[in-house]
């Protein structure tokens, strides 16, 4: 299979907040910009698989900022890695403020998505090379995670995690 | 004031099309692609101000293609002319096909947007000035919009509109 | 086929205006109200023509007037005028004080719908006779729309569209 | 206070049913009808009493008819009856046969509403006089309901209640 | 058919009240609380007779108590009487006081099911013995308000509602 | 402070998949999981803390098996252990059979919120003592979960990461 950069499966979703979408202290619902990143990701697993694509897990979402009603939010995912029928895909969240134009990090977000065959089976994918420095980095942090969430549960032994033993020991 | 670009004000929405968003045809229910249009343009005309900005007009929005459920959909917008205080922004929406991955246009939008400042006031905004061919055509067409915006609500005589004159004699 | 009357297909949208449904200004959110007019048009052109009906395109809406929370909200749709397969619905929006009863216009819209038959093909549409003073006004007035639409998609040449000539020479 | 008619007060909610308003059977969510008949009805009293209006309680809704997706649903409320400071609204909900144009009654419903100053206490509203032999109909029934509610309630003896003693005896 | 007990079909919908859930008075808007209340009886109908089930009726709802933004709403419901293919629900709803943890009632409902066959068609379901002192309160007054229901809709002569006779004589 | 037991801040967030709330292969939609368990975890927040609590993050959810339209999906969350301010909240997911009523675990997920004072300053929450087999398990696996999130955020040395070396060396 021919090999894919991660700028081939960015995806841009930028958009407000409005005020059915915010909790009662006034910011954006978390339950709402959790919806957001899972539209955005499936997105990218699509472009990257060219399948239908399912959720399989959401690895990490840190909420750094309250992101408050008003707001122009950018969520911006790519494929950070492959395994075979996985992609993990990596989310940047931005908020622009109105008179400055700025945009500063709100929130990241780590979402697994496996692509599947008609029949719902699990299907491979092409794999991934990471361009920009930021890219490789989460390229290689990937395979930790990978590792992790194996040993977690209870799908691999710990002893054969080699990325996280060098990283411990 | 500064002159701007309309790339600058470039807004990109990509989402899906999910159940609760379709018509009895499993289309894309009209309503929702307005909203969507709604939500991107009012980001355009705030990228373009840096003010707050009110949905002035709906001036046109042809709907040449149905959107399937499960679609990719992209709605891009971008000013396309400046008067004084009010922005024509103008929306190209998007298709994708999963397998091939090619995009085909949908649809397209013009909004209207005013700038408002803190008293609810219009208040001028930048002027633009396109660099594309498509934007320079766009940016031409958008003159003779605006006479015959004002010519239709009663506010410019059919002879003073110079632009109109000239296409319609 | 049988001529009919505008108030044959008159529909009447009476609805609130929820806190899940502002904007950030508090008001009425612009794709909210361009969703509810999309369904009362949707009505009217589906009893005029007593087939499935698709919108062909948005015509013209002016947001003239702010729509606050809490607000009573009308939606008015009638068939302005029909061409062969389309029909143009003219909507008119009203407010309503809560203390006095008097109801104030807000906005105005004119939508285009289209019949199809049960394989989506557009299909003929009843005539309809005006009878009112102002539905003979909207009815005049939608051939001029109608030529315009099509000089701008370049459809018609300006040199045909004899109600505009006059208008403008 | 002046007397007001039923009609004064009547509320006009014509709606489509969208997929994302409807139960896994395909129809209308029951949810859905219920809080667009909610809505309706909050107009109504607000359009009687010109005060801000709360839901006292729903007295009856009857399901007769499942409301298929697709389908054009017009929901009809008026005042029954008033009673000091609250307002029996009835409500009838209709649906229509696209090819035919006949209106059938799918359901109807009973909910009661009461008018509050701005401390939120309960304050008097207009009496109401019925007119068509069907207002008259249920400005009579309305009476034995009331009194129904009452001993239900705990808060009238069945043996004051003399119009419920009369139908049972 | 083998008796059941109400605690075996008991359930519990704890959530939040969100802005976009609200009325213009920051309260939980009442057409809102109705779904959340069918949503939660219909899931105590099904598990009661593990069949489809459908609304039949809304008998009675109290709105005693406005639910604040932001509260956390408990909808508990249990089926408290049933009748050859019907089943009245007795629907329950409490909020919480956040800083004592105090729960108190807010309002209190009562709704009606069907099950029905695949074909649509009311089919038995099986009987049931209340346990607890409210659980048989709940059980004897079923019965007064379904011959009520029946004499109301003109299916039963009052002279026949032996229940009622008794109360009213 | 004192000590508080996980079953003292146990939700129940019982409820249906309705065809507005799924993906295009007609099953639940991940971001709408994603919502409902955000909503039940901030209330066992609240629960256990009687404070205003905020997302601070989403640590791990697996999405192991699709949740059909129409399914009853019970959502149950506890607090698993708290750290000072934060309370990390373990959440079940079950589906339920309706003709056996058996119910399956679909889902897991671990979210972590912090309790804030009203200045929005993260402030203590009361220690939790785990009571059960089950309990205790999770209450184990926290600590090392909470080692590698602080490892991964650079907030720990991974040599000072007692609980993780122990399990990697």
């Amino acid at each position: 299979m021919q090999v894919k950069y991660p700028s081939e499966s960015l995806t841009t979703l930028t958009d407000l907040v409005l005020p059915g979408e915010t909790n009662p202290l006034n910011n954006l619902f978390g339950g709402e910009l959790l919806a957001r990143m899972d539209r955005a990701a499936s997105i990218t697993a699509r472009r990257h698989s060219r399948r239908v694509c399912v959720t399989a897990s959401v690895n990490h979402v840190a909420f750094n900022r309250a992101i408050p009603l008003g707001s122009v939010v950018t969520v911006e995912s790519k494929v950070s890695r492959t395994f075979n029928t996985s992609m993990e895909i990596f989310i940047d969240v931005w908020i622009e403020d109105r008179e400055s134009g700025i945009k500063n990090k709100a929130n990241e977000a780590i979402y697994t998505f496996v692509a599947v065959d008609e029949t719902g089976r699990p299907i491979q994918v092409a794999p991934i090379e990471p361009q920009t420095a930021l890219e490789k980095e989460r390229y290689e942090a990937a395979l930790r995670r990978k590792q992790l969430s194996l040993v977690l549960a209870g799908k691999m032994k710990p002893s054969e995690a080699t990325e996280l033993k060098a990283l411990f020991s």
